[in-house]
Order: C-alpha cells, then structure tokens, then sequence
C-alpha cells in the first residue's frame, strides 16, 4: 500500500538497526484516516468473511476498520494472558514474544467462533509469525474456514511471511520490509497477492 | 442511547448480582455497526476535539469509531504495564483495578499529549472511576484542555461518575445502570447530560 510505505520511509525511524518505531501512526498514536484506508484495503482483498479475528491490542483498530468496510462484520479479538492458563470454554494457543521474551497464551471464547464461520486475521505486525501461527491454531480447532491473513506491516526477513504462505494460506501484507540496511528500511517491490 | 440498553436488557447477563457480562458485543466480540452508532454519539456531544485519548484494551474501538464521525482526530491509548515503571519520556498515572485487585501504571508518550491539545477521554467502563482518573491525570500533567468523558457503560452505583462530575468535567455515558436487584440492571432515566 503506496501511502502507508511512504509514511514509513518518511516518519519511521529505526533503532539498532532492528526495532522499527512506528508508535506516532501505528502503535501508540492511530492515524486514523489512514487506518479506514488500510480497512479498505484488506476489505477490498478478501470475500465472504463471516468474523474478523484479531489480538489485542493493537490488532483491534485495524480489525474494525477492516469491519467498517466489510458490512460491519463482527470483530472478535483473543485475549491474551501471560504464562499457562486453563479453561474449557475456549480456544487456546501457546504464543511466545521475541520481543518481551515471554510466553504467553491467547484465548478465544468457544461462542465466538464457530465450524459455519469464515474468518479473516487480522494484526499489525508480522515478524516470526507466532502470533499469527496462534490465531491459525485458534481457528483451526474452532474447526472454522480461514479466508486469509492481512497484516499492517510485515517483516519479511523475520520469515513469518514464508512460513503462513507455506500452509497455503493467502496473506496481504501493507508493507513489506524485506530488509534494513544501516538504518534504512528496504520494501518489497508489490505485495504477496499483488 | 436507547439501542444499547435495549441491547443491554435483551442480552447482558448478570453475576453474582454484581459483573455484567457484555463480552459478546463490548468486550470480546464487537458488535461493529452499533460501536460505529455509539461513536456517532460521543461524537454529537462533545465539540472541538484535537485528540482522543483512551487506554488499552477495550476502549480502542469505542475511540476509533469516534474518531471516524470527528474528522479522524487521532486516537492516543496509554498503555498498562502491571506495577510501577519509571519513565522520564511519558506521563504516567497509577491506576488500581477493582476487578483484577491489581495495581497498575498507565503511561503516554509525551510527544502526544501536548499543552495545544484539546481531548476527548472515551472508555467502554466506569465503575469506581480509577481508569478514568488516571486518564484525566495524564491529561492534566500534559497541559492539555479536556473536554470530556464518554463512556459506554456507567455502574452508577460505583460512583466513578459521581468523582468525575464533581470535578466539573463533562461527562456523557451511553448507557447508565442505577443498580443490580436480583439478577436485573436498573437503569438511570436519562444520561448526564440528557
């Protein structure tokens, strides 16, 4: 997505050549004509989705713009816990965090998510993909249809990208980052499904 | 706003006389067409708003889509982090949680909230009023004009809503609940500012 790459190349900054600050538009501060835009844009990318499947807390503003331009489709966001947690009415995934070097685990109540919905993720960021790989594993054992995964920003040499790809799952990533040079981040020229 | 409570009577369901259980369109799953109808609301009551400030999790949503009906103001959320952390860069406040009988420490990056600003404070709850007071504290440390407080859901007997009015702030809450009697909400004639 044309607008949001260039917003990043001109206002993210980079620190130690590894964390990508993009707390002013993305994180901590929404921009938020801009977030209806990237709704759109996942809304225009996927059909027939029944549930919009998120993380809290920053998935959440994305998934209910993406929402806004799907017939207000229900959002429904995991929550998430640290360390083990046990619970018999929901769906549960182990999900550890490179970045705060802790386990957590995500829960999904079993009346959220049913075997008739059809379900698009939908989170900020894409590294290492164990979030992601989380809200599969939440969909699959709710025995749901997963329509796809879009994802604000990607980190295409995290790898988390490949290895959804590699389930055959669609992905539509807004931005791809395939590398950062001396502080400089480097896009993907185009998106996985463009 | 009548479709809330109509919604709140028909589908809320009550614990122990004391927990309402709104996680099927508030808290957990979100009913977006009517979060975009609440958002229209707190957007009609309140005027001039440079800023939207709310905390992580739940009140994310409810800012956003308010944000949508006030010309895409941006959306500020502070962030929770369990117990103290020092901070010279951010406002913070701490804030005890009734419910979870935990004590933490809310915090917004001081680039913004500026003394310019003029902010609207949304949250989805009000019960002792502690989340809202902290908000109103960051608000204040930053120089900041607050406007007002929208809320979604007040537990009038909490008194929160009282603390806030007291302090001469502005105060509109979409649905108030005056008190539990046997399993079933009683609800305030009216809003604040009806």
């Amino acid at each position: 997505m044309k607008e949001l790459i260039e917003k990043m190349k001109k206002e993210a900054y980079i620190i130690d050549n590894r964390i990508i600050k993009v707390d002013h538009f993305i994180n901590h501060m929404l921009d938020s004509e801009l977030v209806f835009k990237m709704g759109k844009e996942f809304a225009d990318n996927f059909e027939g989705v029944t549930k919009i499947l998120t993380i809290e807390t920053s998935g959440i503003a994305y998934a209910l713009a993406t929402s806004f331009h799907m017939d207000y489709a229900p959002v429904v966001f995991a929550k998430k816990a640290r360390g083990s947690q046990s619970g018999k009415n929901v769906y549960q995934s182990k999900v550890f965090s490179y970045t705060k070097q802790i386990e957590s685990m995500i829960s999904v109540d079993k009346l959220f998510l049913t075997k008739e919905d059809k379900v698009l993720i939908i989170d900020d960021f894409l590294a290492t993909g164990e979030a992601t790989t989380g809200l599969i594993d939440v969909v699959k054992q709710s025995g749901a249809k997963l329509v796809g995964v879009g994802i604000v920003i990607e980190k295409g040499y995290e790898n988390g990208g490949k290895r959804i790809l590699e389930k055959g799952i669609k992905l539509h990533s807004l931005a791809r980052i395939k590398e950062i040079q001396s502080g400089i981040m480097i896009f993907e020229e185009g998106e996985h499904n463009a």
